[in-house]
C-alpha cells in the first residue's frame, strides 16, 4: 500500500513541504514524481494532493526474449526504468529459446560458446545478469528467469550432447533433433546442475521453467523413446511422458527452494493425462529401475506452482479450469503486444477484464496478475522501446488500478497521452497514440 | 547509368585498384561502399566486379509527413542518409496539413507561429530547410515540398484570417472552418505570395500542391460560395469548384516555373466533371439558383503535371486511366508503409508491379516512379526510423531494379536482411525482419 500526502495548495516544488508516507518506497515516489509539473515559465509545482492507493494485482509482468534476438544490457535497464515508471514489478526474462543461447553458464560454457548467435558479443554474463538484476532491485522489480524446457530448445543441444532427442526417419537418426531427451538420467543430472546455478544467480523465489508447446513426432520416431513409453506404462500417452518429463525439473527446482512458474500447457496435460487409465509401470532401464505401482493421479506438482496462461483462444476458460484446481495463474494470453496492427491498438491491452470468467471469489483470488509479453520474432533494440511503450502502460494500468475507475478508454486516452510524453522526457522512445505533439519531443536518431 | 569496375580478384580495401566510373557519383559510390565486406578478422575486402546499373524508374521517393507530428531536422537528415543508402532520390516533404504548420514562412510569419504545435520548437526555420535541401543534395536526392489544398489546410487558418471558408449552420456561421475559401479573390493573392516564397526557397522544379481529399459540405453550407458557383456557371457541381481553384493554383506554379504534382483527386474531379451530363439545372432553393448551361471541358492543367495516386482500391485502373489521357504517374498507393501488419509485411511492398496494368507501352512510359509514404499519424521520432527501414528498402528495389530479375520475395529475403545489418552498422535503426542477428547489432537505447 502506498501513501502520498502533499500539502498545502500549490507549491513551488524547491518549497514543498511534503508529508509524505511511503510504505511501498518505489511506487510511491514514482506516483510522486509524476504529481510533479510545470508551469508555462518552467518552474516545477506539487499541487496539493493525497493519495492512498494501491495494486490491484501483486504481479505485473513484463516479458522480454531475448533468444530470437539479442537485446543489449543497456536496451533491458531502459526497459526496467520505463517498467518502474507504469508500475511494473516484474521482469519475465525469457532468456533463452530454439534461436540462441545467450546465458553464459558458469557450470556450462559450451551452452553460450556454442549456443549463442555470437560467443562473445552475444550473450549475457554473469556480471551483466547481476547488473540487470541489481538495477531491477533498484526499482523494486523481481527478475524471473525463464529456462523453457523440453521444447525450445534447439540452441541448448549445440553445447550440450545428448541433451536433445534424436530424431528418426524410419529406423535411422535423421540428424535432427527434438526436444529435450526425456528417457536419459544424464538429462536430468544436467537440469539438476544448470538449475542449481541458475538458482543461485537469479536470487527470485520464483522460476519460470516453460514447458509449452511441446511437439511429439520427434519423441515418437525415436525408439528409446518408444521403449520407455513402454516401460513406463505411459502407453501411446506422450502427454503423459511431457508430464513426467516437467514434474521432474519442478521437482528439481522446488528442491533448491524456488517456485515454479510453468506455462498453461503443463496443467493441459495434466487434464488429458488424468481423463486416461490407471496404472503405470517402471522397470529396469528406467532411472528409478524399480518396478512400482502409480495411482491415478492428479498434477504431481506442488501446490504453488503457478500456471500461466498463453494461449489467447479460450483463456477465459482456462483462467476457469487452473483455479477451480485451485492453482494460482498469470494471465499473458491478451497482452501479447508483439502483435501489432494499425492504429490505436492499445485499446486491446487495456479493455481486458483479467478476473471476468466463470468462477467463485476464490477462484479470482488466485489470478495473481498478469503480464505483457514482447515475443522477439520481429524486435530488437532498433524497435523495442516504440513497440513496447506506451502500449504496454496500458496494460500496466489495467492490472493496477480500480476496474471501475478506469472502465473507459476515452478518459484514458489523454492521460496516456500525457504518460507518454513524460516517458519521452525521460528519455524512453514511448511511441505516439495519434496525431500530436509533446513538449518534449524525442532529440534522438 | 552508372558502371562500376573493381579488379583484381578479391583485395583488401585499402590495396584495391579500381577502374571506376561513376556517371552517377551518389548511386554509383553508394554501390561501391556496399560491396566492400569484412573477412572474420575485419579486415575489409572488394572482390573483382564489374557493374552496369541503372534505375528503372527515375522518380523513386519517400513521403514523410511533418504535420501530424513535428520531426526534428536531425531524424530528417538520417532519413535521407538512409534513403541513399536504398538510392530513393527524392524526398517529398509534406510540410504542412491540417494538425500543425511547422514551415515559417518569412513572408506570413503568422502560419507557423499561430499553426504550428510550438511557435518556437515545433517549426521548419530557413535554416532548418536549408540544411535539409542541401543534405539531400549530397546524396542527389531532390526535395519537394508539399503545400497541400484546398482540403487539409486547418491550420493554415489559425494564422491567416479569411483563407478557410466559414461553415454555416442553416443561415449562421456556425464558428467552424472548411477548405481553403476559393471565392475570394484574396486567397489567390496570399497563395501567389506563399508559392513565389515557397518556389524560391525550394529550388527544385516540381512542387507539390496536393488537392486531395476536399470535403464539399462546408462549401456547401456556404452563401458566399453558392453564389460564386451560380456565377461561374458551375451548377451544383461542386468538383467544377475544386477543379477551378486546383488549376488556379497550378497556374500560379506554373507562371514561377515549376512543374506541379497533384494527388489524382485533381484527374477524378476532371473525369467527374467531363462526365456529367451537358445541362444542369438549378432552381430557387438550391444554390445555384438558376438554369445554366455548362459546356463539356477537358483538364485545365498544363500537360506536364505529374498525378500522384494514393488510393489503394483500383489503383491499377486509375493508372490505366490517367496514363491514357496522357499524363504522368507517381505511384504511392501500394506503398503506404504507415500502414503496419505484423509479420514480414515488406512482402507487400516488394511484390508490388507498378507497370501491371493495361495499357500501352507509351502509357507505362508515363509512369515515371514511385513513393514510398509514411503518414504521420502513428509515427515520429520516437519510431519513425524502425518502421521506415528496412521495410521502405523492398520498394526501393521494385523502383530500381530489373523486376525479372527481383521477382522473388524468398530470394530477396537473405539480402534485405544483409542490408538491413547495414543499414544497422550505419547507425540507422532499421528493425529486424525475422529471427536472426547482426554482427554489429544496434547499440543504442
Amino acid at each position: 500500500m502506498m501513501i502520498v500526502r502533499v500539502t498545502p495548495m500549490r507549491t513551488l516544488l524547491r518549497d514543498v513541504s511534503i508529508d509524505m508516507y511511503l510504505s511501498l518506497s518505489t511506487t510511491g515516489l514514482e506516483s510522486f514524481s509524476q504529481l510533479v509539473y510545470q508551469d508555462e515559465y518552467g518552474s516545477y509545482f506539487v499541487n496539493k494532493t493525497e493519495i492512498d492507493d494501491f495494486p490491484r494485482f501483486k504481479f505485473r509482468g513484463i516479458l522480454l526474449d531475448t533468444s530470437r534476438h539479442y537485446l543489449p544490457v543497456t536496451a533491458i535497464l531502459k526497459t526496467l526504468d520505463a517498467m518502474a515508471y507504469s508500475k511494473f514489478n516484474v521482469f519475465h526474462w525469457h532468456i533463452v529459446d530454439d534461436p540462441s543461447f545467450p546465458y553464459q553458464s558458469s557450470t556450462f560454457p559450451d551452452l553460450s560458446s556454442k549456443g549463442a548467435f555470437h560467443p562473445m558479443t552475444h550473450i549475457y554474463t554473469q556480471s551483466d545478469v547481476r547488473r540487470v538484476i541489481s538495477h531491477a532491485r533498484l526499482w523494486g522489480i523481481r527478475v524471473i528467469p525463464e529456462f523453457d524446457s523440453p521444447g525450445h530448445t534447439q540452441s541448448w543441444g549445440k553445447g550440450q550432447p545428448d541433451l536433445l532427442t534424436p530424431c528418426y526417419r524410419g529406423s535411422t537418426p535423421s540428424g535432427t533433433f527434438g526436444p529435450v531427451n526425456p528417457v536419459l538420467p544424464s538429462t536430468y543430472q544436467f537440469m539438476t546442475k544448470l538449475f542449481k546455478e541458475v538458482s543461485s544467480v537469479f536470487p527470485d523465489s520464483y522460476i519460470h521453467l516453460g514447458g509449452d508447446e511441446v511437439g511429439f513426432s520427434c519423441w515418437k520416431s525415436n525408439p528409446d523413446v518408444r521403449a520407455f513409453m513402454q516401460k513406463m506404462g505411459f502407453g501411446g500417452n506422450f502427454p503423459k511422458l511431457e508430464a513426467f518429463y516437467m514434474e521432474s525439473i519442478v521437482n528439481i527446482t522446488s528442491a533448491l527452494n524456488k517456485t515454479s512458474i510453468v506455462w498453461q500447457d503443463v496443467f493441459d496435460y495434466h487434464e488429458k493425462r488424468s481423463s486416461l487409465s490407471v496404472v503405470e509401470v517402471w522397470k529396469d532401464g528406467c532411472y528409478l529401475c524399480e518396478v512400482r505401482r502409480v495411482a491415478k493421479v492428479g498434477l504431481r506438482i506442488p501446490k504453488d506452482t503457478v500456471l500461466h496462461i498463453w494461449k489467447g483462444t479460450g483463456y477465459k476458460a482456462e483462467l476457469s479450469r487452473i483455479t477451480k484446481a485451485g492453482m494460482r495463474v498469470v494471465l499473458a494470453a491478451p497482452w501479447y503486444i508483439n502483435h501489432i496492427a494499425y492504429g490505436q491498438d492499445w485499446h486491446n491491452s487495456y479493455t481486458v477484464q483479467p478476473l471476468n470468467f466463470s468462477g467463485t471469489d476464490e477462484q479470482k483470488k488466485l489470478v495473481i496478475g498478469g503480464e505483457v509479453a514482447m515475443w522477439g520474432e520481429y524486435v530488437d533494440a532498433t524497435n523495442l522501446h516504440p513497440r513496447l511503450w506506451p502500449r504496454a502502460s496500458a496494460g500496466a494500468e489495467r492490472l493496477w488500478s480500480d476496474e471501475q475507475q478506469t472502465s473507459s478508454v476515452d478518459k484514458a486516452f489523454p492521460r496516456l497521452q500525457d504518460f507518454r510524453c513524460l516517458l519521452v522526457r525521460r528519455g524512453i522512445r514511448a511511441e505516439p497514440l495519434f496525431v500530436g505533439h509533446c513538449k518534449h519531443e524525442y532529440q534522438g536518431i
